[in-house]
């Protein structure tokens, strides 16, 4: 059997090279066409079994509609972005052989997928949906499959309300005006965690956060949900209303159920991790007098 | 030289039991009285050469108040609460010898001081408080001296914005109505991090962050600006303003400075452990057949 070809357009970015790393480990022949390779899109589409799509979201419908007459019947078409329902729809409209999207709900600077999520989103049918899957299971990543409106809808709440949110907690700091290396310097090892995540999402590119931010209706309605708590939670504390409060706390609890039960053992173990790694560099500061 | 004795009131709670172990590691005889002890805390007060107060910030008052008549005038009174303005006032007008307040700013669920702060409140001198600073440098602690005012400032953001914004989140998920499993299953490791400390806070004393709510003015200002934030970032998504969240966005990342360039590394390390951890739970439940 001849190795199947899988081309990569985008393939020198963080994601696109995470995957050209993971198909060349599954077997695959793999080509790359980027801004830096001599190997145009069109020509990458044609000679490839699997054409993976790794552009960011704003650029993904234009190079979709670009490589897509040039891919053979029997190849298939996916794509790497965080949104779904627009990216497939162009997918559909511009193949007419297998098309399915792709989500892995991770950034490009883990090493392994182990215990990671991988989203995919039917299309139209054909053999390498069910190959890809079997390929990310045989690395440990948790595959889920979804519809495109039922993966964007939850992605309203795990990537734009949750890393959103973020960028808020740093502009509330701002404006309060307590410098950060005091904070840090008087911290619990919750807060160094939550600054520590901040820190990495705010890391990354403003752009791809602008598409989730804007380009998902249902980012929108969440947020809307977080500003109306977070009147609410003020509201409270303002009237120093401790049975207020009380009913919040509890009712937050309450909606938790099960998923409180082992966050304990989970966290102290991250705090642990946490706590070796600072304790390193709080020794390798003072070793070299700063 | 006869050991120092250390009375610990409330020492059969969690941060009351891990400072009895800490100082029995350190030399000293502990004496441990709370509501399961037959020693009375004015018998427990009465034979300290370092009297320790760990009871519920309500009740911290009250406590200091019964007991204090009862020290040895060189004995040294300290007390353990996440807020020093006011316990420290009331040590000062009820014991003449020192005083002192010290806020251990983590849970009693880490196993290790290491590189976890404590804050210590200087009241009125004597030999304890830099005794007490020299054994927890022994065992790695990060030690931090403040005035009570300034504590219970920074404590308004790095426990009550950090900790109650965790209370918000979660009452805002449950009006979006989405269930926590299925958000689950969809997860970043970012989610799944920031959901299991979360649930790590909501496993705490209610009565403990009801009292670090409502008893810290500070905490009041921290929470209506991030009401305010959270309103900004509600309206930029919604009339669609690219370069306005890519202000704030830009704008939060500038106010991190330093902070970012270490964050990337240490929370690789973190979702590396937590990967791990997942792993060995999906097994387990593989393996049960759940």
């Amino acid at each position: 059997m001849t190795k199947p070809r899988v081309g990569i357009v985008g393939g020198t970015g963080g994601m696109g090279s995470l995957f050209a790393r993971f198909f060349r480990r599954q077997g695959c022949r793999v080509q790359v066409s980027s801004r830096r390779t001599k190997l145009t899109p069109e020509r990458c589409a044609a000679a490839s079994d699997l054409l993976v799509v790794s552009v960011p979201i704003r650029d993904t419908d234009a190079v979709i509609r670009r490589v897509a007459p040039h891919l053979k019947k029997t190849a298939a078409l996916m794509d790497l972005t965080s949104l779904k329902s627009g990216p497939l729809r162009t997918m559909l409209a511009s193949h007419p052989g297998e098309v399915f999207g792709c989500h892995p709900v991770f950034g490009p600077s883990l090493r392994r997928l182990t215990s990671q999520v991988v989203v995919l989103v039917p299309g139209r049918r054909g053999p390498w949906l069910s190959r890809l899957e079997a390929m990310l299971r045989s690395e440990r990543a948790q595959v889920r499959r979804a519809s495109a409106a039922e993966h964007d809808r939850i992605m309203a709440v795990v990537q734009g309300l949750m890393h959103l949110t973020s960028v808020q907690l740093l502009t509330t700091l701002r404006r309060l005006g307590i410098p950060l290396d005091l904070l840090r310097a008087f911290s619990s090892p919750v807060y160094r965690v939550r600054m520590d995540f901040a820190a990495r999402i705010l890391g990354q590119n403003p752009e791809m956060y602008a598409d989730i931010a804007l380009g998902n209706p249902a980012t929108r309605r969440a947020l809307a949900a977080y500003h109306r708590e977070a009147a609410a939670l003020e509201a409270v504390v303002k009237r120093g209303d401790r049975k207020g409060f009380l009913r919040m706390f509890l009712g937050a609890r309450d909606f938790l159920g099960r998923e409180a039960q082992t966050a304990l053992g989970r966290t102290n173990r991250l705090l642990e991790t946490l706590a070796s790694v600072e304790d390193g560099e709080n020794r390798a500061r003072r070793a070299s007098g700063r």
